[in-house]
This record gives structure tokens, sequence and C-alpha cells, in this order.
């Protein structure tokens, strides 16, 4: 039975992405979890937006989590966000489009919902940082920079500040899309959106949406909520038949939940030599599985390792 | 309400990536639909896969469609997975692995079922072929190669015969690894895999994978009945549950089915003018909704365009 994978053994040998043991040589998982706490980042309650999901048909919980942008990336939908949350405008609206190998958009379906007072409208100068800004922001790590600069078919980039990030030659930065980006819907160009419709990437990542639409956070525990959802089957995934649309029971900043369910998570320093040599081990795979080793990965093939506390 | 999309108009405006109607610069999606006939191929019944899954919760039917790989590629692979379907060797199987932003994997779960005859062990090296060997397939078509050549952190790749191919600089060229692509699940090196284990990338594209696994085809329909499937909570994503599992009714060459039953699709010619200039659209958007064409796309985000004949 030697071409069939031993369903002992497939745990450890299928594709070991995720470590099981430890190896000769080991995995991208296995450095980053080998890597020394300080070495990990706490990312703050109130950069975490909890959305939870009306129940499953099996009637089992569907809470999704993101990590919202630190500064100086989006700062102006992220308050935008933080407002629309406060005001719990979200509870009652609905997961509505679905499309395969692109994005999971939720928001108010019937589009009449009025929105809190507050919203600013952001400009789209605002969908990349100028170097310079981003620097004073934080000089310090800033020159601690030890992920990899990754050259591909869309521009330079590299890990910077826990984030995938665009570098362009004209000292701007900006966020990119990989699978799990939270980004903002909206209408043509110069509309820039407010922030209240939302989307998850849950396909290969839509790089060409870079620096055309603004990226505020990523999924980082509960994609599978989203990602598994029935594909919409109107134009561009979305839902044909009301009945299908998710409800969506309430969106909070985690910093506003009751101490102890506030989720906790923490994430590897880009800035680490940890993060470092998990960079270069997952462009390098040496995990028994590979006879070939690639010597090179996309932006988004190097995601950053993200980790709940408790689960430690 | 500038700020949402509004309903009426989301077809058209939120992400254009299928075109709902012409604009006065032409979409990836119009490009593709206005090549002449000329420029698409036909899929030979032969080199379609028809898999059925049992029906879903609401008794709706599941269809998944693969096209597999042409000569020269993984032929040895292929030869074993026509014995197999010709065998019905898969049904009753399962789908028994989805793993969240990586793959959907299917095969006999028991590991029992003892294999038909006649499947041949194929070696590592045919992971890759040589560009020579490929020539002398289609020399003409080789001859009048149109995609670009893009240089991405993996290898050179370009679309060539229908198909991403990978190129090495020693003169091998090899199938890559993009959404929704099949491949053959195997053990540790120097295993190869028989074919009877199948897995269909449903992420990001693993790219670490070329060539270090054997590339059998791609899913050209029905990708969402394997894509939204639960994620299985094991160890990478195997179902822990064995009712969890989704039954597969039957995988079936298309020839062997009654010839009114057969599904036909066609292909848009890698080597058109038609494909490059989809390809440059997918590379520099210029429809509407994009205000900053990206000026490049990885090969996985220009996909092949395949489409049903009978939906023309």
């Amino acid at each position: 039975m030697k071409h069939l994978l031993l369903a002992a053994a497939a745990a450890s040998l299928a594709f070991p992405v995720t470590a099981q043991e430890p190896t000769p040589i080991p995995s991208p998982g296995e450095i980053a979890a080998a890597a020394p706490a300080s070495d990990w980042i706490a990312i703050a309650a109130s950069d975490l937006l909890v959305m939870d999901l009306a129940p499953d048909a099996q009637g089992k919980a569907r809470r999704v989590v993101i990590q919202l942008m630190p500064a100086p990336f989006a700062q102006g939908w992220i308050g935008n966000i933080r407002k629309l949350a406060a005001a719990h405008w979200w509870d009652g609206t609905s997961v509505n489009r679905v499309q395969d190998n692109y994005v999971a958009q939720w928001g108010d379906a019937t589009e009449k919902k009025a929105l809190p007072k507050g919203l600013v409208p952001v400009p789209e100068g605002d969908y990349v940082v100028s170097r310079a800004g981003a620097a004073g922001w934080d000089a310090a790590r800033a020159m601690r920079r030890s992920a990899p600069i990754i050259a591909d078919p869309y521009a330079s980039s590299q890990a910077l500040w826990g984030w995938p990030v665009g570098r362009g030659n004209n000292g701007e930065l900006w966020p990119v899309h990989c699978y799990g980006t939270v980004g903002v819907g909206r209408n043509l160009s110069p509309d820039t959106g407010s922030g209240a419709e939302l989307y998850a990437v849950i396909g290969h990542a839509p790089r060409h949406l870079d620096r055309n639409i603004a990226v505020v956070g990523r999924v980082i525990s509960g994609i599978e909520h989203l990602s598994s959802l029935p594909r919409g089957t109107g134009a561009l995934g979305f839902y044909e038949d009301d009945k299908e649309r998710v409800p969506i029971a309430s969106i909070r900043l985690a910093d506003t939940l009751p101490a102890a369910a506030q989720p906790k998570f923490e994430y590897l320093s880009t800035e680490s030599d940890s993060f470092a040599r998990y960079a270069d081990a997952r462009a390098n795979r040496r995990d028994p599985f590979f006879i070939k080793p690639a010597g090179g990965a996309d932006i988004c093939n190097i995601p950053v390792p993200v980790r709940s506390i408790a689960a430690k």
C-alpha cells in the first residue's frame, strides 16, 4: 500500500504545514513555536474586532476575530469602524456576498440603515503612507527589519511591524491583500468606502486590489466561518435569496467585552531573528516531506504567525 | 449613502471580476468573451474527470469537473487515474480532509481498499519534463507562445498550452500549483503516490509544492462543492468523525458517460493574441473600478479562461 497515505501516519506525512512533532530539520511552524516569548507581541484588545455570526444549522457558535491594522495604515477607515462597532451598527446585518476564490462581504444588505454620526470620508491618498511618516511612527523598530525584501510581479514587499507591506520606489508603503485580509468595499472612485461594508479574502491573494481599496485588517481566527459559507449564485457571488444571507449577531471591539470574554492573541515579531528564520524556512522547505526547496516564497505565502495566548 | 455599495449597482461596481456589461476599457473577462471562436480549444471528453459527490443536505447535486493535464505532463499518474476511474474505484470513497486555505483531499479513508491491477509507480523525475521533449510534443504551438514570461519568487513561469507552467534555467518545465489545481497525495519520498489519493487546492497558491508532488489537472467546474465544505478539525484538516466525510457517488471519465450527459468545455488558447491581451489586462486593470494598475500579476492571478460550451 505504498502509494496511499497510511491513515495512522497521515497527520505527519501528508503535508506538514502544521508541525506535529520535532523533525531533524525544523519546519516553519516548529521555528515559530520555538521562538522565545520575547519575540511574541501581544495584540491590544482595542485592536481586535469580534464578529459573532448567528449559530450554524447545528447550533454551533461562529466567531470571527479580526486584527485591525496599526498606525500609520488606514487609520481613517479604522476610526470609522470603531464608531460603527461602538454604535452596534452591524448587529442584525449580514454576510451578503460569498464569491469563490475571492471574498466574503458583509454589511447592510438593505442599503437603508442610517450610518452613525461622525464617520469621516477618507481620501484615496490614504491607500498608501509615506515611508518617512511610517519610520517616524516607529523609527526604532523600522531600523531592525529582519524579514526579506521580496520582488514579485506586483512590487517589492516585506513583512513589517507584523504585516505584509508593499514598498514603492517612491518611498510609499501600503498593506497588501493576502488570504484573510479584510478591506473596505467601495463604490467607483473617488469614493473610498466608509468602512460599513467590509470583505475578507477567501482565495488566492487578489494583489491587483492593492492601492485600489483600503486594507484595514486581517482575520486571525475563525476564517473558516466565512470561507466555508455557500457561494452566492448571483453576479459577483451575491446571495440571490434573502434567506441565504448569514445573520451577524454582533460586531464588537474586544475591549468593550467583559474582561473574561476578551480573546487574547499575539503575533511573532517580524523584526525578530525568529521571524527571519521562519521566513527562510517558508521559502526553502527542508522538512522531510520536501525534496526540492522552492528557493523563494511570495509575501502571502509567508503568513505572519499569530496564536491564541490561551492556547499556549 | 455614497459610502455604501448600492444594491442595484453592486453587481457592476463592487469588484468587476466578471464583466457584466461592456465598459469603455474592456475588463479581462470582456476580452476573453470577445475572443473569436477560433481562439477557443475544445477539451476532449477523455480528458475530463467527472466527480459526483453525494447530494448536499438540501438534496442538491454536487458535480466537480476536473480537466486532466495533457502530454507531456504527468502522464504516468494520469494513466493510473484513468484505470482507477475505469474500475469505478473511487465510488463509495469520500472527501476526508478539508484544510482551510490549503486543500480538499479525497480517496479511501479506510486505506484498505485494494487498488486495481495495472497501476504503475512513477518516478520523481516525472514531476518535471524537459523542454526539448515538450517542444517535440507540440513544436508548432510552442513556437507561437504569446503569454508573458513572469519572474516571481519561485521561478519563471508562463501560460503554455492552456496551463500555468514553471520554466527552469536548465530547460525543465513543470506544472505549478494554483487555486483549483489537482494533485496526487503521496507518502514520504521516494513515494510519488499512485493517483488514488487526490487533492484540490482551495486557497492561496501553495507554490512550495511545485516539483515536490505530481500535478495532474485542475477543477474547471464545481470547485465550490469542495471549497465550501466544512473544514476538518483534526490535524491537517482531516475529519475527526467518520460521519463528517463527504461520500463520493462516482468518478468517471466523461467519455464513458452517455453522449448527452457528457460535459463540454473549452479553454482560451494561451498561444492566441486574445490571451496575450487578456493577460495584459489582468496585470494592468484599466476597467472603471481601478485607479492604480498593478503593472504585473503572478501566474495564478492570470487564470486560463475556461467555459462551458453549452453556456455559450
